[in-house]
């Protein structure tokens, strides 16, 4: 049996096991302020590739990056009345701008220094930034606007866990505004393409793109679509949103233009995010019981060079050794960028290293010792294969201009595999066929704890008819997913409603 | 004259200048959130520019970067009692996490979610990260930990001015421990090297690095180090700043580590921050009478092309011919990056997209016309050497091909114009010899609105003789700047106590 390097493993408790890769692979700490966490710098720093590489996409499909206040008055939130009533309950008031002695040795905040209107901290930005937008559109020509913003945004969860609910979390909104309905329905979709090409390509993430019911919307959506990838305990995870607005927040904020004939008219208005939930996602995705494997083109290292120094007089000549296979692997190039690499010369132990980098998921550590050295050789641990089929370290050694040359193909290698495993748990775990509640309730208590998604055919209901129907499934521990786009057409009756189905909806279990 | 595109000059306004140039450039405007701006594309840009060059840098110098909370519990205040007295007093407090409806159609924070320890908008996250600093120190083998966060901080201001001082700004902090505090020392200079090197190298601004008098002293700090800039009123802004902290916050917040001999030691910290403050400087050194000035390495576009459309037949080749241009400018490098190529296509007059384009600074301007396109040559326009001798526009034609042979070369030429020219501004208007308080208030009162700085000689008092000093100087409407590092030794008398002078020091009037 394999000794793995977490002390639990994700059969026995999942969640525990989330916990311990996001423990032990450095990413995240809690930091003693309620909800949110110490990005450490490995986690922070597959954040950094997410934005990097995420941005790319958002700038290619035409959106400026800008940056709006973190705090939105009170008043901006009572003009939206539908998303008051979503979004307004829990959230941070800022009240006071002073403190002052309290008079026994600590601080109080200054009751001379109340605020007028107490300030809100961004939940997320509709209101100021349609606020501007308001200013900046006047005329057709104006239009398109689009514009995206990195923050971090604060909503008072009551149970958070780390990456995946947090108080403060930080992400990408896109928000932009557009002269017809039907121009900002097409671009809800290119957010949503966007979203999608970056998890499969980049997260390695195979994800189902698709239309969140109506219980599901965004408070204030006319639609919202949502990424959902599976996560390896077979719930889903929501990673990404992309929102059809319509005219309500238009009509909030007063977005208004004069089109070609001098008329005043309403804009329609989009937005869409995606958070570090990534993160998250990306863990429970990929991660084993020896830790992360980070997909290559998210890997802050993608090869780490670990030197076994010995306190000796070789090792001088075994840095120099590592110093110039880092030199020779920088210049390589995977996925059109140069080879991110690390040379891991801390005082610390070789194996300890070793071990500490397959936990973070480093995709290739290198080891170079005395005798590898000598034979021009080196040692390669590849994290997406770990053991040999006997259970032993699948360490293979190389020479070293061979390493060095199959460097790049390996990463892009080790990257299309973490999809295509991933990908291959999606489609296993994708049940269809499931015709009545019985069957469907018969699915989940019947499944063991890992019962995947069910996509299921329904009518579409709306209004009481769908507050039953998730009443129901609630009673299973279930939600509505999506829609996916790319789903058959509905051939059944409606599991719900007893009519003819007209489209088919993922349910699953869910973060 | 010049008849020039902003309808206020530096000469009769520099403040309403100053104003025009973030308007007109659509760098920033004002949010409706009391002391908070908007900053927009064209000014964001400048700071991802900023954030992408300064944190190679930051890399480069061995940190990492990592994120930590937004919300500070005042309890961590109420640690470090003179960190409390420096900046405790004007922050922006949480005290509810819940909003509800006043009964009145409107919302207020609910007296039900009041919190049991009001959290601060971090104004700076020395204590928070102190915190966590002192969870990850152990052992001398912990030693140097170095992090850097890029954050947005808050800062109640009672006057605000966009990029020199709003309530909410962005910047980076880099924080780190060293087992000892010569190391320390060293590591604080290492910090303001950066910012020396980046600023003259990447943002062509001249600076004077050097250490701050004891009253100008980051709050809880045994020394500050910054960086100065000539703005070209004559007055100094402090661009970036680096602290040697001692032990003074490794003692409130526990930071300890178990030397080689089993000893308990308390670490020496130190940190280091620039902010979007910096864009002001920017603007006020290198903007002129036309708009800003953008330095080519810091420009989001540093090539702009105006096709000078017709709506009619030949726009289409024209289009064509642009877009030609800049497929090959693309493949040009400068400064080591491929150059930044925009193609304006906007809906809007050609004339008025070349002012624009002036306003905002981008480095070269490329119009072309029909005529431009039948001859294979391009008209351009280089943003540093606006107009000829005799006032006129200076708009070159030159052939395609040689342009795009040029175009690194002029780049980077412009880069050097910007920068030789505000060093020659600072070198002219920084004045020694001035060798007593009446000689010093003659010049200040003496040189009409733009005096520079004075570099005089003093004994370094402390105490009440430097708190006299500070009030005498103040009464000038000036200020203690720094100790230039590269100052000659002090070889005269102090102006404020008549003691033989130990160092010399900047006086002048600051942002």
């Amino acid at each position: 049996m394999i000794k793995h390097a977490l002390n639990v493993t994700r059969e026995a408790d999942f969640a525990a096991w989330y916990q311990a890769v996001i423990s032990e692979a450095d990413l995240a700490e809690e930091s003693g302020v309620r909800g949110c966490m110490i990005m450490r710098p490995w986690g922070y720093g597959i954040w950094e590739r997410i934005q990097r590489l995420l941005d790319d996409r958002i700038k290619g499909v035409g959106y400026d990056n800008a940056y709006f206040p973190l705090f939105i008055p009170l008043s901006y939130f009572e003009k939206e009345a539908e998303h008051v009533d979503g979004f307004a309950k829990e959230m941070a008031v800022v009240t006071h701008h002073r403190l002052v002695g309290d008079g026994k040795g600590g601080l109080t905040p200054d009751p001379e220094a109340k605020l007028e209107e107490p300030l809100v901290v961004r939940p997320t930005s509709e209101t100021v930034i349609g606020t501007a937008f308001s200013r900046w559109v006047q005329s057709w020509r104006d239009l398109p606007v689009q514009v995206n913003q990195w923050a971090n945004v604060v909503r008072w969860e009551m149970r958070t866990r780390m990456f995946l609910r947090t108080a403060e979390f930080l992400w990408q909104e896109a928000h932009a505004a557009y002269a017809s309905a039907e121009q900002a329905r097409e671009q809800t979709m290119v957010g949503l393409e966007v979203y999608r090409s970056f998890a499969e390509d980049v997260a390695a993430m195979p994800v189902i793109a698709g239309e969140k019911p109506e219980n599901e919307r965004f408070p204030g959506a006319v639609a919202t679509f949502s990424i959902e990838a599976m996560m390896q305990d077979g719930k889903a995870l929501q990673a990404g949103t992309s929102h059809f607005l319509g005219t309500n927040f238009a009509s909030a904020q007063n977005i208004r233009f004069q089109n070609a004939n001098g008329e005043f008219e309403l804009a329609n208005t989009i937005s869409w995010g995606m958070s570090t939930r990534m993160i998250g996602g990306i863990i429970m995705v990929h991660g084993d019981d020896d830790g992360l494997r980070v997909p290559p083109r998210l890997a802050p290292w993608q090869v780490v060079i670990v030197p076994m120094l010995r306190d000796s007089d070789e090792d001088a000549a075994l840095l120099d050794y590592c110093e110039g296979l880092k030199a020779e692997l920088v210049k390589q190039s995977a996925f059109g960028e140069p080879v991110r690499v690390l040379l891991d010369t801390r005082a610390a132990k070789a194996a300890n290293k070793r071990w500490g980098w397959v936990k973070k998921g480093a995709p290739v550590v290198i080891e170079v010792g005395g005798r590898d050295m000598a034979g021009g050789n080196v040692s390669m641990i590849r994290r997406d294969r770990l053991y040999r089929e006997d259970g032993k370290l699948d360490s293979a050694i190389l020479a070293k201009g061979d390493f060095v040359a199959q460097a790049a193909g390996l990463l892009e290698e080790i990257q299309t595999a973490l999809h295509s495993q991933a990908r291959a748990k999606l489609d296993a775990n994708i049940v269809r066929g499931v015709d009545s509640f019985d069957a469907l309730k018969a699915h989940f208590e019947g499944s063991g704890k890992y019962p995947g998604w069910v996509e299921v055919q329904w009518a579409k209901p709306t209004g009481e008819e769908l507050d039953k129907a998730v009443e129901r499934i609630k009673a299973l521990k279930l939600t509505f997913r999506n829609v996916p786009l790319d789903a058959a057409p509905a051939d059944g009756t409606c599991m719900f409603t007893g009519r003819p189905a007209v489209e088919r909806i993922l349910v699953a279990r869910a973060y």
